[in-house]
């Protein structure tokens, strides 16, 4: 099943009818909505959608349209008899949310394409009332973005039901753009209503008149002349009137703005990593909402639009939103938690205090470590803060054991094309490239090594040493898992060449005078560098070369290596896993892939699941104490006002628990058995046998098939969600290559001139690197859907 | 009236009960509950709570209490006879939310002097039915944190009305601890609640048989009968017991984690600004949670405590959670802004993307800045990595008008104690200060003038210029509003001088062949840089200045003033208004105390009401436009992943409203008034006699006071909601100095000793200055409450 649209066609006006109760009327405002919108709207047509309905049916509520509404369309999706919750009157027979959403959408585009009109469609209960497969409709029918009539409940206790169905709706990102009831001059709800919706949220409450007392079927005749009575006046009531031209002002005022955000965006926002004077508006992508994996982007203007062409589309979120996204967009969970923490805190101020969702949060992340050194946490605001403070935290470790002064120069270890941050102690940590050399504050500080690269070439995975290293570090493997071995690997060839290399290198600049006061690396892959996959070998050598030998990074006493094991030896070292960790590369640590633990680990990224910004900074108590003193002057002098804030940590808190049991209970079984399982010569852990040692939600026949491209394809790798495709470059592969753009801009393209629905893909590129981020809830079926698009956009752009 | 503390007794477990509707039998399960936990916790005390309760006195919840459990004391605090919401039945007789929460705690309180045992208080109608004064019990009784048991609904649209409740009382901080509901076999509500929260959060719903049907009282002792037999069963089921159990239980534990909270933060976080080493455990300050003006504190375990004293205490946001804090907080209506946007997009990514939040926000900062040079808005976490922005945003503009190659060496221009962030660009920005001496890669990059600073001493507002302006500078004013007087001030003697002083050592250093790239400053006030008043005058004169002396900035043709006065002009003007800028110096942009528009605006703190970090660096065209190339490279290649997150944007656009609706509609008049207006020789705006040029939340008669207490006190200035004391210091003004500690431990130790309630202030200090900084929702009572505590203070310590 393709993925589905949110309801927005430019002629026919969708509103979705929530009732703050059972029983207070929806039925009779829709059909007052229905009488009134044919009369004001002569020509257009308007229509009715009761997506599920129980209940005897002849007292279907559209049965109820239909007695009571004149030339109205009408449409039940699904039935049951039972005058009981969906949930329960399916009966066992299950209907999935997607097959409700699938048919929504069907019966609302049918309707687009039938002209200009109106369509009502009236929820089933309560705001919270669950639909067939039990979810409760608010979360079943958010993705499809329909404004909100809210029926408010007239009755005693009204006033709070109503408010609460509206706060459910909003922080879902509906937007209830009207609220009616019945009058009842008992309780005054309306009064009140009125008064608070106005203060709070400038937003309409129409009051109308309760309907005629009925004899409950003892004349039905009657009753039912009454009611048609009831209904003339009613539609023709100027507050309807005025209800509805609101409505229909508000759903052209939200075309109006989706179709000038481009053009006022152009000329307001200053893009973040964007040459400004290559973008033109029609490049920038508006975006109404998100939902699971999915943008809902509006469709290029340009494009020929067929009538009854919906103005909104599926776009897969190929970026994982720079690489943040991880439990869905809109995930009511995390939603919670973050609306939990700001109703219980706000921000509040984090030095010499503490509060639980930064203490749990902090216990958390020492706990997924795992790693014996680590047991202090620091926070910050986002990667690059969280990196300038490791910086500032191993250079002050080094130069207080090695005894240097502070103007002494140190530098930092790395590897080329490693990629930290914006801020300008973290770009310093980066080697002289494309996204510095101009940056006038500029300097790197720093020396960074070579490395060997792996690759899926032609159904076989490389390991690609530099020129330096000689041609015996070049290697062919049947499978990734097999260069992830490192047990098996080590203490022979490749493994005594780094080593040899790295020695080398290190005691070369050593000799030159240089001073290093930390190890700085991503885990396994560099990510902003050009996704490259590192040999782990390679990774875990380097440091443990910079531990076996302290000797020649300081002098006297401090060159022996500290009796405690979970002190740094040699040099700090710094693991960078704002990308590589929390699962994206499918584990919870990417230090686990080289066996090694790092004695400083920045997390930010997924940690907060995709949704506010957030890092923190782990160091081991040997780093801490060499903070310790009397001296004020001597503490960590940094901080963010907004350190530790709440709302962040307690989101932190939500997706790591989340993505725990997700790791937990198995969810990723189906991408693991895609080849991965079978790849395994042996296991990664001897617990189960459904854990490979490395894996991808990326099926591995989809990899295969890409290296085989070899005519545009210089190689492949995937691991965790991530798959990047290495093109052919002529133009060089750093960052300024424009190699991938064709096949970026096919993806944007999408489905629509293909046979698999209408749908696109957002995708990034890094110079020549085309790289595709799912989140971890992707379903093995979107996997399907994203992978058939690109073969097929692979093999008409290479 | 003092502040109100959360209710939390070491022995007194109160709970809160709570209705997801109506006639859902909120008394019904809140006797059982009476009626168990008398049998299970025999000795010790029982007490039932109705804060409000509508409808004929006989027929009160109160008097159902009373007939059916023994022994348990109870008390309702308001009666009103009408059976509808209380904000009707109370019919024009206002009973402030203070009040009722006022009584509540009172009552509490005496119960918890009375001995261990249980309190319940029930709530009446649902989740959000209004109280006495119109605001839905949701929101009033927020602040006491209660935990809560739901009483579910078990009709139709229960499932729904139940979970809308939870959601509700969630999003405020509730801690729900058990949902409690009726069977019924036909809607089987019970058996998916119970389901729905073990699932999504571990929740535990507890289901008992209705109630036996009454006769409605034609034998009311039959009926009566028949209830007591209920009650007595329904109190003897396991499934009470577990309940209350499990209760007891959370209450437990919620002390227990509140009281190691400390030793584990110890032991965990590494701090923010803080020299660990002199940090106990005993000094750090638990939160548990907080509410407009106040955190609530756990109050230190060391302290004397007779039976019945509160676990927690109210501690005023001294620090406005360091600067952050305006709208208070649990700011209902930002947390549904904040919900909102999770809910609509969770985070989208933002280069070559647009969402509504983003250009909203845009627009609105734009349109606040009143300031025709800005036209363009770059998103990014923080103060210091928006501050990282605007710095390579002017040295661009700078080194590409003046020619200069991208390895020259560019200073920027500043002022002596500045501070602009914790990341090494920022570091850089601040000449040599104990924030920075330290750090390794910390390089001060610029030359930092002296100026003249402005004090309240002895009654009088001095200007106190450094010694090389001479003597001719200090001079004494009335009021601080004289000083404020910019256009009265310009053309005359310091107006002169300052100019003297700028240009010639401006001269000196440019004569020594340095190159600057941006004049950058805090306007009005330093804040890190210890709390100082700087004349606005020398920060104007600065500013223009540079402007009209462009040719000794660069050379050849680009030393002539452009001709767009839109334009830069000699250097581009930074204002780093992260902490002085949107009402926190009481006017929208700090910009206009000194009659100036810069070229680059940075914004932070107040514009997400404290609530998640973001930041805005805003721009002349001008300055963006010195990035414009074909070359990508030479774009602004700067990004978090989160830039632009519409949680955050969110939230600051919902911020910006409130604080400039609270503006309009004179909302600080009360403050204005206090002295600030009548000091007014003239006036501000034309437009109105009640907007001061300058004023303070803090009284003008406070601010001289301080400044007549010479002995400790070297001087004090207040402005908006900052009031900074800088306390005469024997071993010095900066940072490190110790002299203010002694007032802070006074205001902490709060009320306890003196006879105004039992609460303290959380204050921070900066050296030898103590500052006090409200929120800008903080009212008129509270600043004399702290006023009262302050005089205190000072008149004890100094």
């Amino acid at each position: 099943m393709s993925p589905i649209g949110s309801l927005l066609w430019r002629h026919l006006r969708v509103y979705q009818i929530y009732g703050s109760n059972t029983d207070v009327g929806k039925t009779i405002f829709t059909s007052i909505f229905c009488n009134a919108s044919s009369r004001l709207w002569k020509h257009e047509t308007i229509a009715y959608l009761k997506p599920v309905s129980t209940g005897p049916e002849d007292e279907a509520d559209d049965n109820h349209i239909g007695r009571f509404t004149n030339g109205v369309a009408r449409r039940t999706l699904y039935q049951f008899s039972q005058p009981v919750s969906p949930h329960i009157a399916a009966n066992g027979n299950v209907i999935s949310d997607e097959r409700v959403l699938k048919s929504v959408y069907e019966y609302a585009s049918e309707r687009a394409s039938a002209g200009p009109g109106w369509l009502f469609i009236e929820t089933a209960g309560g705001t919270h009332s669950p639909g067939p497969s039990g979810t409760p409709q608010a979360d079943l029918y958010a993705a499809l973005r329909c404004p909100v009539v809210l029926v408010g409940d007239w009755k005693l206790g009204g006033i709070s039901s109503t408010l609460s169905a509206f706060e459910c709706l909003k922080i879902r990102g509906y937007d209830v753009e009207s609220i009616v009831l019945f009058e009842d001059e008992k309780y005054g709800n309306s009064d009140y209503l009125k008064q608070y919706f106005e203060e709070q949220y400038g937003l309409p409450v129409m009051a109308l008149p309760t309907p005629p007392p009925l004899d409950n079927g003892s004349s039905k005749k009657n009753d039912h002349e009454l009611m048609l009575e009831y209904y003339l006046q009613a539609s023709q009531a100027k507050e309807v009137e005025e209800t509805l031209v609101h409505l229909d002002d508000r759903f052209k005022s939200r075309i109006k703005a989706l179709e000038s955000m481009t053009g006022e965006a152009h000329q307001k926002i200053w893009y973040p990593f964007t040459q400004q004077k290559l973008l033109q508006p029609k490049d920038i992508v508006p975006i109404d909402s998100a939902s699971g994996s999915y943008f809902q982007t509006l469709v290029p203007q340009s494009f020929e639009k067929p009538t009854g062409t919906s103005l909104l589309q599926p776009s897969f979120d190929g970026s994982a939103s720079w690489w943040t996204q991880g439990l869905g967009h809109g995930n009511t969970s995390l939603t919670l938690a973050a609306a939990y923490a700001a109703g219980r805190y706000g921000h509040v101020m984090f030095a010499g205090m503490i509060h639980k969702p930064a203490l749990d949060l902090a216990s958390s992340m020492l706990q997924i470590a795992q790693n014996p050194r680590l047991s202090r946490v620091f926070f910050s605001d986002n990667g690059s803060t969280g990196m300038e403070v490791a910086v500032k935290m191993a250079l002050r470790a080094a130069r207080t054991r090695y005894g240097w002064s502070p103007d002494t120069k140190i530098d930092i270890l790395g590897l080329k094309g490693s990629y930290h941050g914006d801020t300008i102690g973290t770009m310093d940590c980066a080697e002289p490239n494309t996204f510095n050399e101009k940056v006038e504050w500029y300097e790197g500080k720093g020396v960074w090594l070579d490395y060997p690269q792996i690759q899926c070439v032609a159904g076989e995975w490389q390991i690609q040493a530099p020129n330096e290293f000689g041609t015996d570090c070049n290697h062919r493997f049947p499978h990734l898992t097999d260069i992830f071995n490192l047990e098996q690997r080590i203490g022979y060839g490749d493994h005594k060449l780094y080593e040899k290399y790295i020695l080398s290198t290190l005691q070369r600049h050593l000799d030159e005078g240089r001073k290093f006061g930390a190890l700085i690396l991503e885990p396994v892959v560099l990510g902003a560098g050009g996704m490259v996959l590192v040999d782990p070998l390679f990774q875990k050598t380097l440091v443990d070369v910079v531990r076996q030998n302290p000797s020649i990074f300081g002098s006297g006493n401090s060159r022996t290596r500290p009796s405690d094991n979970r002190s740094w030896s040699g040099l700090p070292v710094v693991f960078d896993e704002v990308f590589t960790g929390l699962y994206r590369l499918g584990r919870p640590m990417a230090a686990t892939f080289l066996d090694s633990n790092p004695d400083i680990s920045v997390h930010a990224k997924l940690m907060t699941g995709g949704l506010v910004p957030l890092c923190v900074t782990l160091a081991s108590e040997c780093i801490f104490n060499a903070f310790a003193s009397e001296e004020k002057s001597d503490a960590l002098l940094h901080g963010h006002s907004y350190t530790a804030h709440p709302v962040g940590c307690q989101v932190a808190i939500d997706s790591l628990k989340q993505l725990q049991s997700m790791d937990k209970s198995g969810n990723w079984n189906w991408a693991k058995s895609n080849g991965w399982l079978q790849a395994n010569n042996d296991i990664y852990s001897k617990l189960s046998q459904t854990n490979p040692r490395v894996w991808s939600i990326w099926p591995l026949d989809l990899i295969q098939w890409i290296s085989l491209q070899t005519k545009g394809v210089a190689g492949v790798w995937a691991m965790g969600s991530v798959l990047a495709i290495h093109l052919r470059a002529s133009d060089g592969s750093g960052y300024a290559s424009r190699a991938a753009e064709g096949l970026r801009k096919r993806l944007l393209a999408g489905s629509g001139s293909v046979s698999i629905g209408s749908w696109n893909v957002h995708s990034r590129v890094l110079g020549n690197v085309l790289y595709i981020m799912g989140g971890q809830r992707i379903t093995e079926q979107e996997v399907e859907e994203i992978s058939k698009l690109l073969r097929i956009g692979l093999g008409e752009c290479l």
